[in-house]
């Protein structure tokens, strides 16, 4: 559960309204029409960008940004650890029996098990990685493109209001209401894009490359495990995956 | 058909009409002259930029934006493990009574029938679908020229607007109207390319993608059938190209 | 002969012009300081940014956008199938009575024909390849700079004339007048880069791509005549470089 | 201890003050409300970007622009030929006994000590490279990643004090003080941007591109060591990691 | 010495001078706060962005924008075709009574003459260019760096004149001069980013990429003449460096 991204958005979201609350009422902050230029036209200009089934696989994808529970690299290190210790004792097949966490590490030891050459092994996996950072990829551009659509919208609703208050400035009085109304797509497409679009979509970009650096290490994992290599080399090389001072912590509870 | 493309850019265009009719009548939202700079003239600097050719060839590209049929990966992956499947109890001769449904399938696996070295296969392919990317490109630099030259002419169109409204300001009454009219312009310019053109550029890059990858499936599906792998061992492979939630779809239908 | 660049440039300028006259009369729109300021400051900003050479080089470039006269891989793909048939015939050497259009394509024969080896020819190519894409590329710069010089020139002129009218503005009446100039550089700015200097160097970067693919096409000719591979294998080779339309016609001409 | 950092901040804060007392009091800059958008909403919107212990790791990075020591070339490289010196005569055993100043240089040599394969200990030293830049990389783009968010939320907050002030303009004296304080947050938000946030991230940048140079000046270093080549050739090898300048004192140091 | 970097500040400058004193006097435009704000301010971001030493090292690296002597490609190829004859007459050794002007030249022949691996020679001349490329990308981006700095601090400089004049609004007849103060700022940033800094630095990278070549030249000529390959054939591979139009002067010569 990534608390940050939910806390991070409704304070953002709530610092916004307190800063309209202290200079008085909300009411005059809410208007239908612009919000339905700013959203449901930003949403639309979105769909000329990405097909359907893509923009709706993009909110499923969202939720990645919100409740994701990433897998410790640290977690990781141990499991394999554990299976290279076992391999090395029972060969690959005594790996069979063992459960697996992690899909994707599954996937490797079982084409492990099924006899796959190495190369070969290290080829699916790594296309895998590669076919698997473009899937995401595309979730974090629909957000993006919906960052840059609505505020191209909140211009273009301020526009149409200018062009429509400056046509008519027979009561001058009513000048300043207009501009404020005006001025409100451009205000909800700041929001929307500033605090919840874009934001996501580096979140969600976050995400993919944590998957990435912890994809690569099950990769060398398998491979160094299909190899046979020696469980403290193997270690060595797992470890880099680890910033310096978790590595410490690490030892201790090796040396333990 | 790609719905979205039709549906997104009508939607947003249909957004913004309902919200200048809240506001008023239309008829002060258009003004030929303005439609002259950004339309003709956007589309007369952009021909500064692209040759004619190029041009008139990016509005037939554009069609793939709105009537496109995208060749499903899974549809390609089953013809290619039959195919596989009949080269490996007839031999590779065994495909030439088959009929293919894609065209870039069809020549790789006329390439291998013919008996070319499965290395020159993969060459030509791999040249092939680079050239095909780079003629693709084409078509959304275009409309993402488009995207740049309209707006500049809007910006243009309402600078003459301002200079001509400055020049002239004894009837402060006609200050409005003639802002109104200059500011159109830019409000023109900032719906072709946030509506039209760079939605559009995007979508055509997202179907480049799409069939680049594809390419690649059949590229890898080709270079296997030619080299005999086994179809089981072929499969872990293309599956690779499809997300994990399809792929159990297939092994269902495989068991079954 | 690039018509589209001549006409797309005086066409722009045109709709510029006709928009100009609707309003008025043209008069207010000429104002020699601010033209001196955006062309000369913006020539001479950009003669910091490139050597002297370098500026006049990209003059003579430019012609490469208006009077362009490329060579079509149709034409360049049945000279290079013509000299494989001949070379393989005669040999090499058979190649030297040919009287070859294209000048890279010369230099590649001449340099089979007296012997060297293919990877040094194909190296060498290569180089040259690489080395004329990055002359080209220069003179893109240098109007990618002034595309970029004018309208930071035309900013800076329109600064000034604020600050001149705002430090003056005892006399309402001139306010507007003065700010119109203001505005001009920034007009002018705006046309320079807009229809002039950076779709010229979009349409130079045009024709470098393909000048690269056509080289690309010709190195892979040479090899391919100098290896003395099948005629037939080159074709399906080089045909790679034509659109999947054209290549029908080929097929044609071919059978016929 | 990198000055610079510390007096460039607080040298563009001062001056930004100063130009404030010159125009009078200082009073009317301060803002509370204005304040919590751009700072508490900027962290707020930044949170949506990073999770929270990559924020907090930021934080802990950002010292590194500070009190940064950094290990000066030189320094390394006279270290490195001391010990090729030493390996050279008393073999790589001999190694163990020297204290060795640099982590990274530590790791690598304990690994050819410990008898790992020349080829395995550049591969995880190399790793450990990549690793580490895509960790410092991390604190880099949380600073950048505020420094986009604060000026959004600057922006958003001048435009909720703008549609405030439009909404009500019945008190015309009221309008230019309202405007003021709309502006303060927009000026709160360039200047944590271009004085704080974005600065700082360049010069994480920076140190990470020097430990970068550094660490494969090392990574050289122990390789040639493991594979006991000539110190002197070792040392036209690292020097090239030195300016020129530097190089010629090396070299009067060497000739003493 | 390279004439137009002098010409064209000195130039845009005064262009920029003259146009202020087409519309009157100069006084108006000198503000020695507004000056220590853009100028002083800008250069102290600058420094959170590099070390002291590095913004330093810049002043020096500008050198090179003004009285830049380039080794021209030609007298380069001369130099190296001679030492070609020479070393083929007699012998690496016979290379070491020349005197070579160019140091790059000159440390790569002597590593051939000190009977160094050829391998090894392209490795350490390789690994030179690249770190050299590297600190003078250095320079560019403290100008590139100082070209950002500049314009934000006037934007913030214009920030804080507003405030202030809205702040105190009693005296309609101070709005004017108040106004054209605060934007003196904005004034100074866009003439010192668009006039002086980022075209500087876009001529320093100028520089390094023919600096480049002519390294890549030498690397190339060393490699062959260590080689003993033919100079004629050294002569073709080297040709490809000069632009085509040259390369005819060459072979006058040579026909001479």
């Amino acid at each position: 559960m990534d608390i940050a991204t939910l806390l991070g958005m409704l304070g953002a979201l709530g610092v916004i309204v307190v800063a309209i609350l202290i200079g008085g009422s909300a009411s005059g902050f809410i208007d239908t029409p612009s919000l339905l230029i700013v959203v449901g036209g930003g949403l639309l200009a979105n769909l000329v960008k990405f097909p359907l089934d893509q923009t709706m696989g993009a909110f499923k994808v969202a939720s990645r940004a919100f409740v994701h529970k990433s897998t410790s690299s640290e977690a990781l290190i141990t499991e394999c650890m554990e299976m290279a210790g076992v391999a090395r004792k029972e060969g690959l097949l005594g790996l069979e029996s063992l459960e697996i966490s992690n899909e994707f590490l599954n996937k490797g030891v079982q084409m492990a098990i099924d006899g796959h050459d190495p190369e070969f092994v290290r080829k699916v996996l790594n296309k895998e990685i590669n076919l698997a950072i473009e899937r995401h990829e595309m979730g974090e551009a629909v957000f993006k493109g919906f960052g840059e659509s609505a505020p191209a919208m909140g211009m273009i609703g301020t526009l149409v209001g200018l062009v429509q208050m400056m046509s008519n400035m027979s009561d001058p009085k009513a000048i300043g209401p207009a501009m404020a109304v005006a001025l409100l797509t451009t205000l909800y497409g700041a929001v929307l894009a500033n605090v919840v679009a874009l934001p996501m979509a580096e979140k969600l970009a976050f995400r993919t490359s944590e998957e990435r650096r912890n994809r690569h290490l099950i990769l060398e994992a398998v491979d160094g495990i299909q190899e046979g290599i020696n469980p403290r080399v193997l270690e060595s090389l797992l470890t880099t995956y680890l910033p310096e001072n978790k590595r410490e912590l690490d030892k201790k509870v090796e040396e333990a």
